[in-house]
């Protein structure tokens, strides 16, 4: 189904709202965009592509920090039909690598925070991302049809078997999910969506979506602060933000909190959010709407209401209208008595499959793999996310693909890696390792470090046991590791890296 | 695409939110269900259809005047996945009966006021729609998904070439047609949507689309009355309303015009706004938003906001989201420099062509044969509605339909049809006639009534001339005429009927 481009049609229907915010920092004017004249630079930027010889279908990958020339590039690869491949920044050379020849990436773009990185990808065609501001306010109308089908942009998620996997969003699939959002909370003319987390997740592009499709305006910060955001609430006249509780936790001890009062909405999403943190939430009368949503579903799959959160505490909501859920057993046959099982979601916003894999959706259904349940009423409880998956600060991390760097160390035997509850960042990584060899912790350390792992991925405490409990199947009872774990933290002989 | 069924889901996100209410007329309660309760008597309607012996597929004419029931009963056709067959209560039996046999429709539902009419039709499974009431509120949940891409519904417009031509609209072209609408006006909790049209016009209908998928209220009327809207829109704190011209022109010569001040906005469709009309509701401070649309269109195309109206007198707006306009010559090329050609539509909600016939759409364009342009903006005045159409009190009415039935007369030589504007109808059918033997202006009222025409469609004007002005290929010169008719009104031999 073809659609006219989304843009351009705003630039003309909401040629003088402001599009786009972006503060740099609070010392610093802000920059503001009309539709119209976010249209005009994202039509020289296509010229810019074009001129660099990106053509329909190529994948272009994007390693930027937020700003708007992000939100300009992924518009202008929409009008040059080409793919966006949404890279984390957080990543080493050689994880970037790998994704960047899994998704078949031609083009990179950098910026200045991330060309060091970028430089030791060896890609032919890398672009520092600098045009933003060289360009003239021409007006010069490229108003191509958007073809739901096509694929937008692909995400990486860390992989449950070691590599991560890449997920596909049509056009569909974003038009669905901010329908979907905005059929939720509604559309008002004032509101002002903040976006202060990575442009590279899901749920940061999500906003940028849902604000170019309801006509609406997106403020932009380059990351998250705590001052900044709470800054920008009120300068700006910000009605919706997305947070990761992490970030919510931060910001509660902020001396300016009651900023967050003006907000119509808080998304909260990312990771479960803990029972003391929605108490204070609610102390301080914000409407914060806890949610559930993975990257395959183009951001959120269920919302609980505002007024519901005192009522249903601990639970991520019902589906947004188009979604579907259901809790399978083993079996994959239907439970519907409350029992606990698997997620199943099925949507018009969800991914068909993963790329270059035969896992495809199965029976129209996405197995999340996180296990959960449903009230009466059909509210969603997970209870935990898919098998082992660590959230940390909001990014998720698997434990394979830590289990498998530290394995093929000659001098490690076992090896189990578990989220360990923490305050301030959800879960840390903790690595429980069985040694072969005499190996101290230090050694253990270095190791992961030259590993090219992520920073956020490296296991922030590791301990060494004499052998590791499982299963009679030989199964790994990563639960049982996980507690005694929490249990003896003070008596093992770990190092807090 | 499937979709979870629309009425299910807002059952159980919205299930104590006021989904239906009902005014039969001022002196008595209304009557309230929240989308819990109309899902109920929803999924009960479904138990006596299916007793019917309605399944999948069945086409179900709709000759019902607006009432609870007849919103119960779209609901339920939609679980049964039964085709939806809107009729115009005003058509005589005659005409019905010709609907009836093109759509294939095997049910016919009729209620207190149609069915006298409905017993002429002859036609096997007759039904009195009484089920409301007689049912229990028991809870029985039958949840189908909506398959997008099926036929919900079956209207008919009048056809230029003298029969009316069937209108297939599938749940995508509602659903966007809604969507289009929610990214145009916003959606506010506090939603609550005045339905005093019929249910049979696409317009009265979407309006029902729109509050279920919208999650909000819909007040119905069991029709337009003055004093009722005015009361409706305080008693039940409506704040959006679709009117036609002729009804909005009534609701200002009321006393309690003032209560219009209370609407969000007042969509103002079906025919050409006079600048009079819009002058005095400017005047009011009235949010009105004048609108082209059509029933191969699911409603609304372009749609102008409340504050443009003053700046773009005499325009219909822009196009809605996802919708697309072209204006182009008689060798369809496109005009670009905003000169007057036939308007041409094309997006997701509208039909992929008529029922049996082989005019689909062309191009994926709509050829709509309307005339218009648009300004430098691109904004779309619309000149003259398709060929000679006439609309009068919202009805459209083909000349070409009449003029066949005059010319079977063996007296009448050569007939012209045409609309004479009306302060309060908009327009009102005229005809003028060239007879071949005696014949007087009451003989042809009187062939007229005989004739099957809806009384809406009989000529309020007839005038015998002694020729009628033609074109040198013999074309009849429509405009001439109306001119000429207009200018000699009070000289004419005429009889009003």
């Amino acid at each position: 189904m073809k659609f006219p481009n989304w843009l351009s049609q705003r630039s003309v229907q909401k040629r003088d709202t402001i599009a786009l915010i972006f503060r740099s920092s609070s010392n610093q004017e802000s920059e503001y965009w009309t539709y119209s004249q976010l249209e005009a630079q994202v039509n020289q930027c296509v010229d810019y592509l074009q001129a660099l010889g990106i053509k329909s279908g190529d994948r272009v990958g994007l390693l930027l920090t937020n700003h708007p020339r992000y939100i300009i590039l992924v518009y202008a690869l929409v009008k040059c039909q080409a793919v966006a491949v949404f890279l984390n920044i957080r990543l080493t050379a050689e994880e970037l690598r790998w994704q960047i020849e899994d998704s078949l990436t031609r083009y990179l773009f950098c910026d200045q925070v991330t060309k060091a990185i970028a430089k030791n990808i060896q890609i032919d065609n890398l672009i520092m991302c600098e045009f933003l501001g060289s360009l003239t306010q021409e007006r010069n109308l490229k108003n191509e049809n958007i073809n739901l089908e096509n694929i937008q942009g692909i995400f990486y998620t860390s992989g449950t078997t070691g590599k991560p996997k890449g997920v596909p969003l049509t056009y569909s699939n974003h038009f669905h999910s901010a329908i979907a959002s905005a059929l939720n909370l509604g559309v008002e003319s004032d509101d002002n969506w903040l976006l202060c987390m990575p442009m590279f997740h899901v749920g940061g592009c999500a906003i940028a979506w849902r604000s170019v499709i309801n006509g609406t305006t997106l403020t932009l910060l380059p990351k998250f602060d705590e001052q900044e955001v709470l800054d920008a609430i009120v300068n700006e006249k910000v009605t919706l933000i997305s947070l990761v509780p992490t970030m919510l936790t931060r910001l509660l001890r902020h001396p300016d909190r009651q900023n967050l009062q003006k907000l119509r909405a808080i998304l909260l999403g990312g990771a479960p959010a803990s029972r003391e943190l929605i108490e204070q939430c609610l102390e301080l009368n914000l409407s914060i709407m806890p949610t559930y949503g993975m990257t395959e579903a183009a951001s959120q799959i269920t919302t609980l209401s505002p007024h519901q959160v005192a009522l249903k505490q601990g639970s991520s909501g019902l589906p947004l209208f188009g979604n579907r859920l259901r809790i399978v057993d083993d079996s994959i046959q239907e439970l519907t008595n409350g029992a606990i099982g698997q997620i199943l979601i099925q949507g018009a916003s969800m991914m068909r499959g993963y790329l270059n894999t035969n896992i495809a959706t199965q029976d129209g259904w996405i197995h999340t793999g996180d296990l959960g349940y449903l009230d009466r009423d059909g509210y969603l409880y997970v209870v935990s996310r898919r098998a082992d998956l660590i959230i940390s600060g909001g990014e998720n991390i698997y434990p394979t693909e830590i289990e498998a760097i530290l394995l093929e160390h000659p001098a490690i035997a076992e090896v189990c890696v578990v989220g360990i509850c923490d305050r301030e960042w959800g879960e840390i990584v903790a690595a429980v390792i069985v040694t072969e060899a005499k190996l101290s912790l230090e050694d253990i350390r270095q190791y992961c470090e030259q590993k090219s792992l992520a920073r956020y991925k490296l296991p922030k405490l590791i301990s060494i046991w004499t052998s590791l409990p499982k299963s009679s199947s030989g199964k790994l009872l990563r639960q049982n590791i996980r507690d005694r774990l929490g249990r003896s933290i003070v008596m093992a002989i770990a190092i807090l890296c």
